[in-house]
């Protein structure tokens, strides 16, 4: 929303939504589920596009005006990391990456090792850098510490659908992140996107959520709104939890209205 | 939504969001909250609303041309329920009921045995019944069987704001349920209502979530968009929960797309 | 434990575990199952049972001195439930009944109105009776109403396995007992018997987590010492559940020991 | 158990629960709360301890039998840890070191950089490296990779008592783990533990649930009992979690009796 914008790296979003293209069933199912989304911000895999090409998930988005943001998908090391984070800035002209070493192809788990490495030579190098990361409050620091404008932990591993396995993780990291937490990975649902922004996150990343639901187009609408929910909700403040119930209109509630009226 | 209505006993709503109205720190912020929500529908307790006064909620309501669903809160024997919701009726011009029979004052629970003789008592006697309801589901059957026009388990006691605590028990009431099946009582924030959709119900019903949180007319903004977006969500079709991970851009993905392209 | 006994309608046993019998393998492994599990009181159903024939689990109970406690099972309505329970009165020559009225045959829910109704005959006609509920506390309060023994409300569908769905109805339904609340219904396995003991159980009926394991005489073993586990867990008092760390051995702590000695 | 064995670096153990010694009382009642718990293995804080001094945690451990593990608490870098870990193999003439180095005092998170730096150096150095871990299956993989001879993930903040917050990042580790895996941190009553070992845990140690519980001694019996049902559970093969209700002496279960005998 314009009067609570998401400001990741000096850039300012009114959407806090960012998409990833990948697992759409075609690029024109695609497009409308990143208009149906709202997003302006959108993650490429470096390693599977040919930026020169026509026709490519990159003409969409310049078609609709949504940013690209390049990401290092498919790197397993520091160095592979970077070079592929380089050779994306020389060829799409920005400094945003979306910064992913894994570990492995089954699990797509981040390495907390390469990736704080690439995530310091990088920052070094001047780049805006969004670190995928694992949902360790102490990593997320030293992502922080080292220059990242964000940090983007997993709730649950990438297309699994599994939600945000430990809320409890994210509280701690948005205590005492002093950059967007972004909810990256895991979300299946569009609780789950609204979950993530009532724990704190600044923002929600996912990309199989909505390319490959039945519908995506109707998902991608389902998300801006979760997201919106969530955000609001964050806001607002909400009730506390209690053990027993508590009445909505109880008597003692009357006397904060007007005495001429009746209680409701 | 226009296209996707809630239909409650032949009556049509665009708005799948049933306000309370108990609770709220004034009328002023009553009003503007129940505007934010997008409420057509809002439930008021006849034993504490006297309808001949001015300036009370039903005033409000009238106003906002937001239907009256009167209720019987207060009422702990199927005998004071009946005899609340005939003077609603008479009162309201309504036959719209929201049948609350609660066991004690504590816990709000509802008593399923007075609230079932109740239930079938104010069918036979011409009303469109609602009733507030446990999870159980073949207590949801039976209230059914009798003709209520939609059953509303409760997630978790009222104002507890403890969500849904047994979301497999609203999996079996909706997976049987010829009627619609609202969320009633427990939401403590967006995600709750968004997951109420998504587990199939047809409507959220929410009251202390809105009118005790710390800013109510942002909170009914929230409420809004959750419940659109847990709706588009279960229409979408969700992805599938799995234990490993699932690349969103799979090499096997490609041979969808134009071979032209790029895979993304 | 012999110095902290289960007490059911004036019987006393040391074991906690109530097992039951459907759904082993063969007689043998059932014998050693029953032996592993340390049970004092197993159930069988009435209606698949016939009491003369030799050879019979009947035996098998004999034989091991475990006390009968026979069950209405697939009974659909206060009517049966009380005929099955004369019958078993009768031939086993026990007062003691599992009191079981289900809605339908795919769910096994109870039904709580025919539930209510037989249980208030059979207690009025002198039985022991232990009713298998839902989690519902107000139904549970007007079981106990009624003259029941104990109740015993589900953790989840039988043989479903999905532990205590609702851990806070049972909380709330231990808080206002006067008699014995036993889990009844959906165990999976050892840590589900041991958090129904930690949430104020007196005991864990179980039959399919015992009979349906690949090893049920090692499962009967196991939900043996979960279930000591659990009470011994209760009794103690365990830690208070906080959001942040509490060093096991903080400075503070010395205070307590002798100074001569080292902190630890 | 004598026949199931648990097996670190070489060593064997019939008890599969790890105790530590802070947070206690006095020494009278940690000495009472270990021999219940039946323990073998005990850490002790060796920046806290004193092993020249009478009186002590040591003698107690001496006294019972009880293995000692020294333990790095308190050292917040890979330095500090190792020379920690040299200084306690020169006083207690043990090889063990349960590794530990945490990120800052308020969380006591692992940091997982100097974590995987210290383990390597003593490896390297000839000890058996136990190290407390965050929950990151490539993590583990990490120190398993580096010769650790166990990898010891949290459950949750040490002291916080929040039991496993992600089970799924356990059953990943498990998955890939060619050491034992033992829950460290997190426990705090005896589901937890129960719940360690049946996602494949082959050990759990804990401290502050035991002697910070209101009756210590109890405690440790109800975590030495919940360890063994955890274990056996896992060896018996759960039954699988259904959606619906499967009756645990259903008709089809009878073909595998004899027919003479009545079904059960």
């Amino acid at each position: 929303m314009a009067d609570d914008p998401l400001v990741l790296g000096g850039r300012t979003y009114t959407s806090r939504l960012i998409m990833g293209t990948g697992g759409a069933p075609s690029l024109d199912v695609l497009e409308r589920a990143l208009v149906a989304s709202g997003t302006e911000l959108t993650t490429v895999a470096m390693r599977r596009v040919d930026p020169s090409v026509q026709g490519s998930v990159l003409s969409v988005l310049r078609k609709l005006g949504v940013e690209v943001l390049p990401n290092t998908a498919g790197c397993f090391t520091a160095g592979e990391a970077v070079l592929t984070a380089r050779l994306a800035r020389e060829a799409l002209g920005t400094d945003l990456v979306k910064l992913e070493v894994v570990a492995d192809e089954r699990t797509l788990l981040p390495d907390p090792v390469e990736l704080l490495d690439a995530a310091e030579t990088l920052v070094d190098d001047g780049f805006t850098v969004l670190p995928y990361t694992n949902d360790d409050p102490v990593l997320a620091r030293k992502l922080e510490d080292v220059g990242c404008a964000a940090v983007m932990p997993l709730g649950s591993p990438i297309g699994s659908g599994l939600g945000i396995r430990n809320p409890h993780n994210f509280e701690l990291i948005v205590e005492r992140a002093g950059v967007p937490v972004i909810l990256d990975a895991g979300a299946g649902t569009a609780s789950d996107a609204a979950l993530a922004m009532e724990l704190g996150c600044a923002g929600v990343m996912l990309a199989s959520a909505v390319t490959r639901a039945q519908e995506p187009v109707l998902m991608a609408s389902a998300m801006r709104s979760a997201v919106e929910a969530g955000r609001l909700a964050r806001r607002a403040g909400r009730i506390p939890r209690r053990h027993f119930a508590h009445a909505s209109s109880p008597a003692e509630g009357r006397a904060e209205l007007d005495p001429e009226r009746p209680a409701f």
